[in-house]
C-alpha cells in the first residue's frame, strides 16, 4: 500500500552510511575518535538530577497540562526576562517534546501549503524537512564564510516573495557557530515589520557564546517585532539535558494556541519529571554553564589554530555553539590512495576510514566544501583528532 | 497573518467550558466530584520509580536512538511474544513520546490527502483529529449500545470506500469499555486481508479487562493480518506511568522505518530516563497491575449497579478500560430548575451547577445520548458522587 508521499519524500539522513561504517569499525574494537557529537560531553549538573529524583519522590507521575506545567512556563518567563529582556506571560509559553519538537510544532501551525520559508545556507538539517513536513517550501541563501556564514541584508531581501512567511534565525548557529549583532538583529527585525513576515528564533545554543559576545533576542528589541517572534529555547544545550526532551517556544497568544492545541492531539505533555527537573534548574545559579562554556572556549581556540596550521584546510573562528565548519575546498580534487576525494562525504568517508576519524560531511548541511567538526569530545580526543587529521592530509596528492 | 488553516480547524476539547468551570469552582473551595479521569489514580510501582533513580545515577541524560533505545525495543519484542503472542525484531518498533505520539505519527506515515480512516464511534477524541492533521478523512460507523458499541462486519463492509486506508480497533476502547472477542477479530481481519485496508490496533488499555476476559492482538491471528496492522501500545494506563510518555508501536517494517524517519525530524528520541525505567516495567511480575485491575473491577461493579438502579439512567456493563458510558436519553427532554436539558453538554453543565459533579459529555466522543464516567476515582468518592447524581435525576421534571 501506498505509504504518505510527503512523509516518504522526507531526507534520510545523509550521514548514515558513514555512522553505520564508524559504529561498525568501533564494534570491531578499532579506536575511532568522533568529531560527530551534537550534544555537551558534559553530563547533567548533579543538582538537577537531584531535582528529579525529588519529583519522583513527590509521585508527580501523571499527566501535566498539555503544554507544560504552569510552574515551568512561569520559571520560563522568569528566564526570558532576566536573560533576555523579554516579557512573556505564561499563556505566551508551550512546553515541548525538546526544542526539535518546538520547532516542529510552530511550522506545523504557522504555514500554508506553499509559504515559503527563508533559511540561511549552511543551515541545521532538519529545518527543511519541518518545512517540508507542514507543506511549506524551504528557499535557501548561501551565506559565506568572509561574512562569517550571516546573510547580508541585501541578501535577505532578495529572497523575500509575496510567499515567504517565515525567516529562520539560528542565533548562535548549527553548524557554522555564527553570532549575530544587535545591528544586524534589528535590520532583520526591519525588514520582518515592513515585509510582515515570522521570524523563528532558534536559541538553543545561547549560554554557548564565546570572545565576550553577548546573546541577544530579537524579540527584545521591540514590540512590534516581538509580536512577529517565536523563540525557540530549551534544556538541552545548557544543561546538558539532551535526553530529557524539554524545548518551549515564546511567541504570540494566538500561535501558541494553536500550537497549544496541536500538541494535545498529537502528543500530550513532556515528560513531568522532566518538566519538574527544568522549573529547578531555570531558576538555578549558573556556574555549571560557566565552567562548560570555558572548557569549550579552550578547545575550540585550540582547534581552531590547529586546523588553520594544517596545509590545505582552514577554518573561520566560531562565536558560539560547539562546531566548527572546515573548509576542505582546496582538498576536493586531491587523491588519497588513488581515489579521487569529490565532495564532503568523499572526505568524511576516506579520512574515517584512512585514520578511523569521524566529521559530519558539509553536504549534509547544505554546503558540500566543508565538514563539520564538534568540539564536545575531550581535549585529548581533539589532539589525536587532529593529528590524525593532520597525517592524512600530508599524505593528499 | 493567516496561521495553518488545518491546524486552526483542529477541534478545541468541547469540554474545554466544563472544565474551565469546575476548576474555578474547586479553585474557591467547592467539594467537586470529578468523573472526568482519564489516567490511573494510582502511582506508578516504587520498583519504576527506583529503576529511574538508577537511571538517574548512571547518567543515562544523553540522546538515545531516535526511535528508542536497543534495549527498550528489545524488551518490547519480549513483551508482544510473551503477552500478546506476536513475534517482532527490534526494526519492527518505534518507541514514541506517549501512545498518542505513536498514533499521531502512524497516520502521518500512511496517509496521503483524501485517504478515509474508518472510526467506530463513540470513539476516543483525538482520532479523527489526528486523522485530518495527516490531510486524511474520518469516516464514522455509527455503533449500537445493544452491540456493546461494537461496529458489525456488515456495518464495517459499508463504509469501505475505494479511499479506505484504514480502520481504528481501540481494543479495549475508550470511552465505551467495549471488548473485542477472537470471532470478531478474526471476521475484521480477513475483511481487512480481502480489502486491503491498515488496522490501528490501540490497545493502551489492554491490561485492563474483566470478567475473566482475554485480550486478544489482532496481529496474532496470522501472518496476513499481521503484515497489515499497526499495533500501539504503551506504559501509561497498565503501569500508571501516564506523565512519563511512553508509547510503540509496532508493524511492518517499512511502516516502522518511515516513522522512524518523521520522529528523528520531528521530535527525536523520548526522555531517556523513562524509557530505561519502562524497559525495567516490561520485564517485572505483574503484581501491581493485577492489584489495580482488581480494584478497578469492584469499582466498575458497584457504578454499573447503582447506575441502572437510578431512574432514567441505564448502562452496558463495560469489559474493559475504566470507563463507562451512561445513557441519558431519557433524561433529554427533561428540565432542571426549569432549564431545559437538550444535550449532553446540557446535562453535564446543569449537573455540576447543581451537584457538583463532573462527567464528560458524550458529544465529545460523537455520542450525544451518553456521558462517560471514569472509575479512576477512589470507591468513597464514587459512593458520594452516584448519591450526587441520584438527587440530581430525582429533581429532574
Amino acid at each position: 500500500m501506498m505509504l504518505s508521499r510527503k512523509i516518504q519524500n522526507i531526507s534520510e539522513s545523509l550521514t548514515l552510511v558513514i555512522d553505520a561504517k564508524a559504529k561498525k569499525m568501533a564494534g570491531e574494537g578499532q579506536d575511532i575518535i568522533g568529531f560527530g557529537a551534537g550534544e555537551p560531553d558534559f553530563s547533567t549538573p548533579d543538582f538537577v538530577i537531584q531535582a528529579a529524583k525529588e519529583g519522583l519522590d513527590k509521585g508527580l507521575t501523571r499527566y501535566t497540562p498539555s503544554s507544560g506545567t504552569l510552574q515551568l512556563r512561569q520559571a520560563i518567563c522568569r528566564k526570558l526576562e532576566r536573560d533576555n529582556q523579554i516579557k512573556y506571560s505564561p499563556e505566551e509559553i508551550i512546553v515541548s517534546n525538546g526544542a526539535k519538537h518546538s520547532l516542529y510544532n510552530v511550522f506545523q501551525a504557522i504555514l500554508n501549503p506553499g509559504d515559503e520559508v527563508i533559511i540561511p545556507q549552511p543551515y541545521w538539517l532538519s529545518y527543511p524537512e519541518m518545512v517540508k513536513m507542514a507543506d511549506g517550501i524551504p528557499v535557501f541563501i548561501d551565506t559565506k564564510e568572509e561574512n562569517s556564514f550571516k546573510p547580508t541584508i541585501e541578501e535577505l531581501k532578495m529572497a523575500l516573495t509575496p510567499k515567504t512567511k517565515a525567516f529562520i534565525l539560528n542565533n548562535p548557529c548549527n553548524p557554522n557557530g555564527c553570532v549575530y549583532k544587535h545591528a544586524e538583529l534589528a535590520a532583520i527585525a526591519d525588514l520582518a515589520i515592513e515585509r510582515e513576515f515570522f521570524i523563528i528564533s532558534d536559541e538553543i545554543y545561547e549560554k554557548l557564546i564565546y570572545d565576550g559576545m553577548k546573546h541577544i533576542s530579537i524579540a527584545s528589541l521591540n514590540e512590534k517585532v516581538k509580536s512577529l517572534t517565536l523563540t525557540i529555547n530549551g534544556m538541552s544545550k545548557a544543561y546538558a539535558m539532551t535526553g530529557w526532551r524539554i524545548g518551549y517556544t515564546a511567541g504570540p497568544k494566538e500561535v501558541i494556541k494553536v500550537m497549544g492545541n496541536l500538541q494535545s492531539h498529537s502528543t500530550s505533555n513532556p515528560n513531568s519529571i522532566a518538566q519538574y527537573a527544568s522549573t529547578t534548574a531555570l531558576d538555578a545559579p549558573k556556574d555549571e554553564i560557566k565552567a562548560m562554556v570555558e572548557e569549550f572556549n579552550r578547545r575550540r581556540l585550540y582547534m581552531v589554530n590547529r586546523i588553520n596550521d594544517i596545509p590545505y584546510l582552514s577554518c573561520e573562528l566560531p562565536k558560539g555553539a560547539f562546531y566548527i565548519m572546515m573548509n576542505i575546498k582546496q582538498a576536493l580534487g586531491k587523491r588519497y590512495d588513488d581515489i579521487l576525494i569529490n565532495s564532503s562525504l568523499d572526505f568524511a568517508d576516506l579520512l574515517l576510514e584512512a585514520q578511523k576519524v569521524t566529521v559530519v560531511p558539509g553536504i549534509a548541511f547544505g554546503a558540500d566544501n566543508y565538514v563539520r567538526l564538534s568540539y564536545a569530545v575531550s581535549m585529548e580526543q581533539i589532539q589525536r583528532g587532529l593529528d590524525r587529521i593532520e597525517q592524512f592530509m600530508a599524505e593528499l596528492e
